[in-house]
């Protein structure tokens, strides 16, 4: 059995958690360089004790001094801060597992795509907020790109051995979220505890209200433009309860492939980490005579506008995703703070996009000054309404 | 623009006619070597000269004279009889669809595989009567065999670029017929006009009787165990009623990928008219959210012994699915006769498997003495019925 080297940024979170129970199911196949974390230094330490890594680092450097403790007398490295989580990225690893939220993964996620390994990702903001700077990293580094999102990945598995030209259309599934049924004026009195109770996942709160505004759905159009560029004509919704059905590629000749399996993000990642074989997960055996039926409908994008505003960022480019994006994260922090109502969240992302049109960012550095400025706009908006 | 030469055997059915309206939209692009028919010699011979084919050949000798006529003056090879048919088949071409119906389509199958092109498969009884026959020549000529079936050719394309030693199994979809839903009672007193009304595919009377009973189904398990030999016991069977999925892999990760498409068989014609491309069909896109939903099922192998007995006839292997295929359809003849009820098909057929146990034929030769002496035997069952 060949062994190789595995990097996971985020280890303490549910991706990275995950990824250790695929591993742990592989004894002697996996060596671990590096695990980070915000800062949960006890967990972080037991799991870089357990699967003997070469370095833990946590993010916040304030809890570096707990991190230290608990790897006393063990023969892991102990680091902490924004410099060192980078420098574990880049560290040679045969693939790297970038699954930090948010912007602060930003950093790592490039150092990682610049070592030239193959990186698994599952941040959200590399490609939204920094779509073509990391793309165009990933060209000059001939670095492998691998999406963990379940959508995402069921795209890559659809197109794997078909030249990307065949394709007539890709059609991403969305599970309609918790309030797909609800009527206009329903929508406008929803509450934060309504928001966050999401069908087929098990998510934290700021994804669980982009699922129920659908920003989830867009801000993935946005990846998928990024990761499978075949033109934003070609790349669909379509409302799927049931969330079986992971996502679609038709092709030229008529055939559509598919990619069904449960909602258990492990399916993903094996396939991620096993790329281009496949490995054992504990997963059930699909059953879909006891699923019984699957269903689809249509986005109403009156209802839900996120999905229109997100490809409306996607088709300007630059900086208008990044944009989009920080404001829907003011918006929705402001909305599960009781600060503006759920159909406020649209609105006001559309009315930063209007306001703040900087050019678009060449360098991650770009990408945070617009971030950290758009972020600025969408707190004015809120203070005016 | 490379052009690639095509042999059709079975030209004016229905297949064929789907071949033909799709390298029609391709002008230029292909060069038809040989166009075969029964005895429509006036239909073949309107072909021939319309692809300007090299040969054209009636199975049926005694249509030659008419065929020589509609063709004088062409520069088109007019010939007749099963030897000209084999000859037609043996000679050169880059892909050569095989859709000559029954045990007639056999040699000519079998001169086409051996004369090293790849070759299209739309004969059922090439891989359920003489499939270990069949897969070793393959193997020996080192032919490309691409299956045009709608179920086996969605499994060829979830299969693309995978191991089949990552399957964890294979489901062939099945429309369940028009009798899916009818009581015991119900299918004691089914009618050959009832039969022949299937819900989703245009198809002739035979083939329609054998979606009733569901050995079209069976059939398909069979020729599946010869196409993909990951084991009978990875081999499933689900009833779908809309016929959207036409079947699905599953591999050992989770992720299950299906293909769908219209039940249009230029569909899967064009998949291996154009593999490994893809060429354009004229078929509409997939509409999901217009069908709405897709239904699933376990089918009831009390009411529907088909699948089981073709299960038990691939494990059993050697002779017995072309005992079991001969009988079938004398038991159809039968039944389109009104000779027997449509649930003593499946009788007649387990009863024929019972008294007629031949050794495994190793030659086409063989083949054919089986399937003589199977429906020699099933008749005897008629009669003493």
């Amino acid at each position: 059995m060949t062994t190789r080297s595995i990097s996971i940024l985020g280890a303490t979170g549910s991706i990275g958690a995950s990824t250790l129970d695929l591993i742990r199911r592989e004894p002697g196949k996996w060596r671990v360089v590096a695990l980070t974390a915000n800062c949960q230094a006890a967990e972080l330490a037991r799991l870089a004790r357990e699967f003997s890594a070469e370095v833990a680092v946590v993010a916040d450097e304030s809890c570096l001094p707990e991190l230290r403790e608990a790897l006393a007398g063990s023969r892991i490295a102990a680091a902490g801060g924004a410099g060192a989580l980078v420098e574990a990225a880049a560290r040679p690893a045969d693939i790297t597992i970038a699954a930090i939220v948010g912007c602060a993964g930003l950093a790592p996620t490039m150092a990682a795509i610049e070592q030239g390994g193959t990186v698994a990702l599952a941040n959200k903001e590399a490609l939204v907020s920094a779509g073509d700077v990391m793309i165009e990293a990933v060209r000059r580094h001939g670095t492998t790109l691998l999406p963990v999102d379940s959508e995402h990945n069921a795209i890559f598995q659809c197109l794997a051995g078909n030249d990307p030209a065949h394709v007539r259309s890709i059609t991403l599934t969305a599970s309609g979220g918790p309030f797909r049924d609800w009527s206009a004026e329903q929508l406008a009195a929803a509450t934060p505890a309504q928001a966050i109770r999401h069908p087929n996942w098990d998510m934290g709160a700021k994804i669980s209200v982009d699922s129920a505004t659908m920003f989830n759905k867009g801000l993935e159009l946005i990846e998928a433009h990024h990761l499978f560029p075949v033109g934003l004509d070609k790349l669909r919704i379509v409302v799927h309860p049931q969330s079986v059905v992971h996502s679609m590629v038709e092709y030229r000749d008529g055939s559509t492939l598919a990619q069904l399996g449960p909602s258990d993000m492990r399916v993903p990642i094996a396939s991620c980490l096993a790329w281009p074989a496949r490995m054992d997960t504990p997963c059930d055996p699909l059953d879909l005579a006891a699923l019984g039926e699957l269903t689809f409908r249509a986005p109403d994008e009156q209802r839900f506008p996120a999905t229109r505003l997100c490809r409306q960022a996607a088709e300007a480019g630059g900086a208008a995703p990044a944009v989009l994006n920080a404001a829907n994260e003011v918006a929705v922090a402001a909305f599960l703070a009781g600060q503006i109502p759920f159909s406020r969240i649209a609105v006001m992302v559309e009315a930063t996009m209007t306001r703040y049109t900087p050019p678009a960012p060449t360098s991650l550095a770009e990408v945070f000054g617009v971030d950290t400025e758009a972020r600025a706009h969408a707190r004015e908006l809120l203070e005016l309404a």
